[in-house]
């Protein structure tokens, strides 16, 4: 991709009610474009990044058997009703609105009631279980205070994933599973090493629920870790009985501010209770299914990274996430003329600043700012060296590659 | 994939309230679940054709220089007061909703507000134009009535590009192009055939609009069709004027249903005046950004090719966006087993229907309904002679192909 035909710039201002150092990042980089207090549009550069995270989470569920599905934002009030879920006393954060033809909808803060409802059409036997559906779909939800950027909003991209089974036996074999797959997940987003399996309040069916929190100075969260074991206590449910419970050593364990990246929880018959959803059983007789869920933000996701990983000149991307890998900077002709070759060659990796008004030294902070990977130069000066300069983001690692070495990378 | 880790089943019922063919099909084939009037989940399987759909948009778009972004569905009051279309009585089709911060927000039913006001942050100077941007997102419209299944909803999936433009000229040269992007993605999603550039009303920067219309028996538009030239006129601009205008002739003119799948439009400087768009051109003057907006509904496009190419033994889905390409059905025991080497070597292309209990007869009525573009039956007698049966579902063709003809097919 050439940078002259990217519609966005960096910009060093930011909107005056922007409290987020994250999504101050964002805009002046030109990856979000605030609409109004916790409702953000995602930019070509934005939008790349969050389809890169949301493909990663499609790729690690789809190898668990897992199948993705598409369901909608406007909610009928009876199948929340049921559920006893479509008070605003209940479910403070409803969106609701009136059909022209008569009625009130809601918009989706959630999808456990529909997708219940759904299965009654595709679960009646034991034979159609289990069963695991997911969907990217944005949820809305109406809060009251939105301060921190892309990490809590009023919309946003959400990975809903809901199992159905047989009993807790079949449940828990998915649920660990599922747990297993999400570490897999923030490994590849680059927030591994950060993140915990953080035990959190459960609920009628299960003593704990399963949080996934990244350490972030500026998360919502307090959790004790155990860094050694690699588990932590949400502060909820800290207490001896819980430390007790988990085998863990009071001594141990480090306050940690946090941020929730992802949640997993067994609801049991909750909603299959309310909304009937049963099956036959191997001996003919009615049963209740069991169900869990299984949530990951994938735009919360992108600004806890935007956070954690930035620096004082701006984001910082994992490889695996970025827009682009490499911004390419050319001084001289023949340098631009290799630029525009290489470009040509691999534009899903390349991002090539062919601007004729800047300045070098412009171009680099870009680079900076936007947090490409890698920032390679290739000056005519450099070229009669045989030499390309490979600038490491993370590190600020410099390395020297001929132009053909450069080019294995792109294949 | 295999058919039976695919939760969905077919049935022979379909909601009582449901009138559209296509929708019933759809429903009876597992590919779209209805939420109530107008709102319809995509299953597994209509999720695959709705990406199809999308993807080929996307490259044809891309290929032109477009960049694709991803804005919101909330909307903020004053930017539609901006341009006097915030109220009920101007647009009847919004749905608004409250915030429980204070402040109405609007859900919304387009996007050229939003847009224009965007991009004020990014086009200041004649170097910066034009700027080409889509995006795929939900659109909602509070529609009175709702019974053409996926065809018309009230939350649907829509692609929207805006053009931005230093000048008339600049502006025409895009639309044409655009319009014969259109004329290749209609043409790759099977529809080519039976899809004309038609005539409709304009506005106050240009006599007439463009649309895409699908020659279609429950479409709900009137369209007068010269099918020689491959144009048409939309009943609503239909008189002599227009007739002399475009140079046809009456005689030749075929009247016909046709369903609109896409449109075009000269915005001018509607929403640039509105909302005070404006750039710096060569000579340092403060000029107005010319704009156009480009729509296509790839859900209510999946609806008219449902509608259009079913059958009555149902779903007829065109190659490129079927959700696989080939249904396998295995007769025996070694039949079976080359069934689960070839679905394990092409998963996206093969869906097998590995259902124990079903009869080989359901099993080729669940690929027909389906839309399947081939049934492969693979049976124990038929390899004695190296023969699988390979029947188009379209033509009802039959060919027969070894093993390894078939295997060739899926690399």
């Amino acid at each position: 991709m050439k940078r002259s035909q990217l519609f966005t710039k960096t910009t060093k201002t930011t909107p005056n009610d922007e409290v987020s150092n994250s999504a101050k990042l964002l805009i002046r980089a030109g990856y979000v474009y605030k609409e109004m207090a916790g409702v953000y549009d995602f930019l070509p550069l934005g939008k790349r990044v969050l389809d890169n995270i949301m493909q990663i989470i499609r790729e690690e569920l789809n190898a668990i058997g897992s199948q993705e599905l598409q369901m909608t934002a406007l909610q009928n009030k009876e199948v929340w009703e049921a559920t006893d879920r479509w008070s605003d006393d209940v479910m403070d954060v409803w969106f609701k609105t009136k059909l022209n033809a008569g009625g009130e909808v809601g918009l989706a803060p959630t999808h456990e009631e529909p997708i219940t409802r759904l299965m009654k059409s595709y679960i009646s036997s034991y034979k159609d279980l289990p069963v695991y559906a997911y969907q990217f779909q944005t949820k809305f939800r109406n809060e009251l205070r939105a301060k921190s950027g892309i990490m809590r909003t009023r919309e946003f991209m959400m990975k809903d994933l809901y199992s159905f089974s047989k009993d807790r036996a079949e449940h828990d074999e998915f649920y660990e599973k599922c747990a297993d797959t999400y570490k897999k997940i923030f490994n590849r987003l680059g927030i591994g090493n950060d993140t915990f399996r953080t035990f959190a309040s459960g609920g009628a069916f299960s003593k704990f629920s399963d949080e996934f929190q990244t350490l972030c100075e500026v998360g919502e969260d307090i959790v004790y870790l155990d860094r050694e074991k690699g588990i932590a206590i949400n502060d909820e449910v800290y207490n001896d009985e819980t430390i007790k419970d988990l085998g863990l050593d009071k001594s141990k364990l480090e306050k940690c501010k946090a941020a929730e990246v992802g949640n997993i929880f067994t609801l049991g018959y909750r909603f299959s209770d309310g909304l009937d959803l049963t099956f036959n059983d191997e001996n003919g007789e009615r049963k209740k299914v069991f169900m869990g869920s299984y949530g990951i933000g994938p735009s919360r996701v992108m600004g806890v990274i935007a956070e954690k990983l930035s620096d004082e000149n701006g984001l910082v991307w994992p490889e695996e996430i970025a827009p682009y890998k490499y911004y390419l900077v050319g001084i001289g002709e023949a340098a631009e003329k290799i630029c525009a070759e290489l470009t040509e060659q691999a534009p899903e990796l390349i991002l090539w600043d062919d601007r004729k008004g800047a300045r070098n030294g412009e171009k680099f902070a870009d680079a900076d700012l936007m947090g490409i990977p890698y920032r390679v130069v290739i000056s005519d000066k450099t070229l009669a060296e045989s030499k390309i300069e490979l600038k490491n983001r993370q590190t600020g690692d410099i390395e020297l590659l001929t132009l053909e070495e450069f080019k294995t990378k792109l294949v």
